[in-house]
């Protein structure tokens, strides 16, 4: 007698829209169509809930208060980057996420995931950039769990950061809050973390040196709702870049929206790398930005007051949402005419996060 | 210019009692001692923490509530192993270390590192039973994240789960509240989830089939805490088993641990494979029991109401705690005389969660 029945795993039934891809692929974690499919139709049925936009965070009411909570998982390549490394990415990363939903943090777990053999010197180091990233953010690190993986298996260290943070009382920000006529404005230069990773991995140079933009816009988001701008929306364009963000905020608000390509400020280094790549800016992942949906007529004022935050000096304002084309992003070309920015299939850059 | 500095790490001086492992090794992440070393002397001083006893959770204050935090990552080989695999593993061993604070939980995130050509027919098994085991125990999955990495790398899935329970008006459970004269209970036969994942992956069979234990313990808690009974401490003894769980109380109470060994519940089969494989029970891992230090006068109320619960049928009183030799755990031996029950320097049996 076998001691336990042979795997079978012929019980289960690939959903319909999973079926291109049987087994996983590099996109179905790139944050693109691919990773919404495997949520929308893996995960969230399996876990007995409706599909629902791509969410890694959520809020929970505990007593009167309400509590930010986001989960993400670091598999960065390489480990150290121009600018970073993965552990203060876990951190500022996760913070960013607690922040986008108008919160602001007050704890973090980090659970580690190590491959034998890993040097404790560049474990320290990155342990070290966590606490400080921590600090700054004036952020406890409050549990954790470590767990060793055999040779071979893992990257040196994976790390899973889970944040939670208090919704201050009057404050409802969220993708589905955006709505026709608002203003849309980014917190500054885009595509840097994404091409510095890049230029690392690939050991080429693009004009000037590009390091990471990795930074806590905690503080950036408590300041922009301090000023009482009405703002509706708040996202850290990570994976997928500006194009993933601005998509996923148009369909789940259901309104369209109209981005003018020249007034995204993008730095040559970016543009030079991505007409060298063939790659679209708007597709490179940022991780200390923000892009905001924020009531017309408070778009100017909001705009000073980014621009006199450290994190928000090359704050510009890059579109407006619109009740045509709902669920749909156009961009006007430096050329007059528009184009449809969608969201990629899957990986244009795998593991930048 | 190269684009950014040489990596350097002789910045990082290792601290004294991580010098003999300069690289991670297995041990570093069974939950012995080792494990302790790396907590203790590498992440909490990064942390800006004092060194404290292995906390894989926490205790927050929002409004008048408390929550329990817990965060763990499950890196069990295989991922499909007799009587469970990967995925309701992950759930019960968050919700019991939420539950061995008293506490009764809410709420999980789960975040997936998937390696590049899993079947999705197996993840698709695996999220299932992830949301069998959340809805058995009344918990939501609130969010969650994905992300994969090459072939090769991972092994399949790992999965990081973090929970949120609220600690009931009054309840004060942890190891620092075991004091002399408790009586000890164990809840049920102890070894059998090691054992099953030795039995499959080595391919040996004990006697009987032996199936692993993972269970969700927050009900056999919440009827434990409305018993009355003065329960002062409650640990799940995964990693390291009953002789980890019991060191660590020893050590942060300051009191002595003796046990009865033919007081503990330990099946046949699991008794032959340690004696086979020349291995200690109380070292096996279990991820469906619990250990309490209850007030010496109701131990045998609370022994009653143990039994009564599916899970804690098997219920036994394994031994006393007591102010002499504080730190240590003595068993009585079968023949009459006693030994010490150390902690493992580092794993027996790696990788079982």
């Amino acid at each position: 007698m076998p001691m336990h029945e042979p795997l079978d795993f012929s019980g289960w039934t690939c959903p319909a829209p999973l079926r291109d891809y049987p087994t996983v692929v590099m996109g179905h974690g790139a944050g693109g169509k691919l990773s919404a499919e495997l949520i929308n139709h893996l995960f969230l049925p399996a876990f007995g809930q409706p599909a629902r936009p791509l969410a890694d965070a959520a809020i929970t009411e505990i007593g009167n208060s309400r509590l930010a909570i986001s989960t993400d998982s670091f598999v960065v390549r390489p480990l150290f980057f121009p600018g970073g490394n993965i552990g203060e990415l876990a951190v500022n990363g996760t913070i960013n996420d607690i922040a986008m939903m108008g919160a602001q943090p007050l704890a973090l777990t980090a659970s580690f995931i190590l491959e034998e053999g890993m040097p404790l010197s560049q474990l320290g180091v990155i342990a070290e950039s966590m606490g400080r990233a921590a600090r700054q953010a004036g952020v406890t690190l409050i549990a954790g769990d470590t767990k060793v993986v055999d040779r071979g298996h893992g990257d040196g260290v994976y790390i899973t950061t889970t944040g939670f943070g208090l919704i201050p009382a009057g404050v409802t920000i969220g993708p589905e809050q955006a709505r026709p006529g608002d203003a849309i404005i980014v917190s500054g230069a885009i595509g840097v973390h994404g091409v510095a990773i890049l230029s690392v991995r690939e050991g080429i140079e693009f004009g000037a040196p590009v390091v990471s933009d990795t930074a806590a816009l905690h503080d950036l988001v408590r300041t922009m709702i301090a000023s009482g701008a009405r703002i509706h929306t708040l996202r850290d364009p990570t994976r997928g870049g500006v194009a993933a963000a601005l998509n996923e905020i148009a369909q789940t608000a259901g309104i369209g929206v109209e981005i003018v390509e020249r007034d995204i400020p993008i730095p040559p280094a970016v543009q030079a790398a991505c007409e060298l790549l063939g790659m679209d800016p708007l597709h490179i992942a940022n991780e200390g930005k923000l892009i905001t949906f924020v009531e017309r007529s408070d778009a100017e004022h909001l705009l000073s007051v980014m621009r006199s935050h450290p994190l928000g000096r090359e704050a510009a304002l890059i579109g407006y949402a619109t009740a045509d084309h709902p669920g749909v992003v156009v961009a006007r070309t430096g050329i007059g005419g528009t184009r449809v920015v969608d969201t990629l299939i899957g990986e244009q850059l795998p593991r930048i996060c």
